[in-house]
């Protein structure tokens, strides 16, 4: 009889050890490919919320500074004026003598939704 | 006989419990690590894939409009004109009587590859 | 006695069977979550750094060209010129006579820290 019970723990305890060690590899495949799908699919979805938003600023006078965070793209001058320069990143500068107004116009990248 | 038995079952089934409940927290552990590193690659790759994509349109008359999707971030007249606005985030205003043309430079961000 | 170990072992075997296919399911469903959460938390933080910055660039006569990378998103010229365009995406050409200076304000994104 002692040889009968010794038979069945190892036949039921040896199964079960390997069952555990294919587990653990299949279980670890799995996770991985589960975190490479949701990962592709979550940052594809990000990207897409990360859009270019601009808005203009203008003023009296020769300079006007973009609001913070955004940058300077481009500038427009009063009297047809064509000649200007960005200075510090923000800010736009019109050049002609005596320029009666400046605007600027002023982008960044937001994330939307 | 008995007392054998008792003690051949507690020999292998505590221990199998133990390493169990230590394999949980193991296993827990490494996949918080493969989610973090995984997540910080395909991160850092996709980013990588935003860029800033650019087109210009032109037109007869004082007026055009970027396409679907696209913000203006400067204009330009005809007839030296270097007076214009943005109107509603992605249309060229030229502010010289009788202009000739008008055009815009329209960008946005997109997700390459 | 045999009855005893037989239903002993029954005792001990099944319910460790039931716990571990229990323990399958409830640890897929919290690996899921982990991930959906580092996700999500990743990629916004990943996201509030795709910044757009932005250069200028000029020079003597009626073209310049961005450095590597950037897009033109607007032009300036000398003598007051507000009439230019953008050739290839990336060079500023000034388009009236004997144009003495052309800028180009150059962008792209990018991603900081």
């Amino acid at each position: 009889m002692m040889k009968v019970i010794v038979f069945l723990l190892f036949a039921v305890l040896i199964p079960a050890k390997y069952a555990s060690a294919q587990t653990c590899c299949t279980v670890d495949r799995a996770i991985d490919e589960m975190i490479k799908a949701a990962i592709d699919s979550k940052v594809s979805a990000a990207l897409e919320k990360a859009q270019l938003t601009c808005t203009s600023v203008s003023a009296r006078g020769a300079d006007v500074t973009c609001p913070l965070g955004y940058k300077a793209t481009g500038c427009a001058c009063g009297m047809a004026c064509g000649s200007w320069d960005i200075r510090g990143d923000n800010q736009c500068h019109c050049q002609c003598a005596n320029i009666d107004w400046t605007a600027a116009r002023c982008c960044k990248v937001v994330v939307v939704g």
